[in-house]
């Protein structure tokens, strides 16, 4: 498959000048979950972003926001992130010959994962603040340099995001009953609805699907009915944000769509992200919410049977190592035998 | 795209009794690389098998080995790894449901690299011996109880593997002039060089590429027309092997095709692999060998330009998250102001 700026060129806003910047983002697999569907009594698929170029779906928009950067000529991108977004960011940039600067508050990062943006090249800064004051400065100097910022605040990151929803329909030549969704800063969700309704205007299927957000219950403004959490805590840390960007927009998702928000707690989370696993198929913490929701509604009974869902996958979960190390017991030494091996196993 | 035992279900070991097993496994991309196109003054192409689902080529060769394992019978399946081998086995036991269990030396191992194992479900034991008693236990045990052995020695393996060959050719429409490919246990390149014969035979392209097998200076039996290196060492984990399995099948690979064997240091491969990195590509150090071959040879005359080459990355940066940080500088702290950050950066 072509990247997404050619496979979905006409819903973009590609024009004759925007370079073809391609790592083969997108068209991710949509992987049945038998063994999910018949605990939850419905047909349910995996969204698996985690297999895009840099293993999460921030690279959907990191294209459109990069390639629409070296249109309006710019040398440097900027963001500020501890995350997904600065590898993202980082990869397109080296892609489009471009530097990257990435600013992450100082003290207490896991370099661990910001591994891959050093690896693509990036320049790390550590700022004396905390994430707030970081993403300040980028603004700051995006205003008053060329120098392209390309946090979510970029409005092309969205357009890019949105391609996920017509890969969900061109998939399965129709949209799925439900969408269910981990809602961080909520810019994923939003991107989803305006991509199914952009499909469903262009003729390519008759219905919607309900727009499910599933927030992490120590970050869940949106399914508390809050504006702000303070010091959001959760172990699925890409969702693990107090005062979501979109929160306008992922709320009229949900009212539009006839959706919902709800939570789950971390051992929810754990709980799902064994059960993906145990599906073949290995995802971050916070990919686990969505599913983690869909087991929580079903058990309450708020799942009518038969629906035909989609949970989105965002991450790949080599992401994020620790956390499967720290859900399973350490393996036990045997002798070098193969009666000891047998007992140990059988 | 469907899995492989699907899309190339004529040119594999598939019966109507081999069930449908699948995570979308290959079909991935093929990656133009500008910068070292012109660097070598060769058209190269990056075969990105980190994007398979477990983030390397294993799964290929996996989901032929466990289908018919199945097919056979078997309700588990067992492995000695510390690898990429246990990712592949341990999800593709998960998604057939069989059990996994997968054998590794004790002591001295980086759970890190088992964490997707585990994820998956698998039974990791540790017994007390090296790596060479750990291979010997899971033939014992496979051979006397019915439990499927999906180490390298599984003739499925390179069934599965050979596709990767086919897909290059889909996408070029012909054979490369050069298949570049790392070397550690030998089985891939002569899956390759299986695959192109057979795609040839097909009448699928009329020539057949010069097969370039690349080995770590520390571990590189091939390399140096010897049987066996004592005590191998390399960054290169996953071609850290002093004995290769596949050895006569990859010099007749070398051979026919009128190819090659070298060695690169492992400093070769980490430069090598920044720049496969400042194409936007992110990859184990091990994948880098091929092109760090590429370079060296290039600067020794021995590259004729204008040849069409593809280089096989075997895996995914993301297995490695160690290696990208060992090899760049920690970011320094700046105050939270804009004139400190651009000082910084400009």
């Amino acid at each position: 498959m072509p990247g997404l700026l050619e496979r979905y060129r006409p819903y973009l806003p590609v024009t004759d000048r925007t370079p073809p910047l391609s790592l083969h983002e997108g068209s991710t697999p949509l992987i049945p979950a038998p063994k999910l569907s018949e605990a939850l009594s419905c047909e349910l698929h995996l969204k698996y972003e985690g297999l895009n170029p840099t293993g999460s779906f921030k690279d959907r928009g990191m294209v459109m926001a990069v390639a629409k950067a070296v249109e309006d000529g710019a040398d440097t991108v900027i963001c500020a992130s501890t995350g997904n977004t600065s590898a993202a960011a980082a990869a397109y940039a080296a892609r489009a010959g471009l530097k990257c600067i990435v600013l992450i508050p100082d003290g207490n990062i896991a370099l661990g994962k910001l591994a891959q943006a050093m690896a693509y090249g990036a320049r790390i800064v550590a700022v004396q603040g905390n994430f707030d004051e970081a993403l300040h400065l980028v603004r700051e100097i995006s205003a008053a340099h060329p120098i392209a910022l390309v946090n979510s605040v970029n409005p092309h990151r969205l357009q890019g995001q949105k391609t996920a929803a017509f890969e969900i329909v061109d998939d399965l030549g129709e949209a799925p009953d439900i969408l269910a969704i981990p809602v961080g800063n909520a810019g994923n969700i939003s991107a989803y609805w305006m991509g199914f309704r952009e499909y469903r205007s262009a003729g390519k299927m008759p219905g919607l699907p309900r727009m499910w957000g599933i927030q992490a219950a120590g970050a869940a403004p949106l399914a508390r009915g809050v504006d702000r959490v303070e010091h959001p805590e959760t172990i699925a840390t890409a969702i693990r944000i107090g005062a979501p960007a979109s929160a306008h927009l992922a709320r009229a998702a949900v009212q539009e769509s006839g959706g919902l928000f709800d939570l789950v707690t971390d051992d929810e989370i754990m709980a799902a992200y064994h059960r993906i696993a145990g599906e073949g198929v290995f995802c971050e913490p916070a990919s686990a919410a969505p599913v983690a929701g869909l087991l929580k509604l079903h058990a309450a009974g708020q799942l009518k049977p038969g629906q035909r869902i989609v949970a989105v996958l965002t991450g790949n979960g080599l992401k994020d190592p620790q956390s499967a190390l720290r859900s399973v017991a350490a393996p036990v030494a045997v002798p070098a035998r193969m009666d000891a091996v047998l007992e140990s196993i059988l």
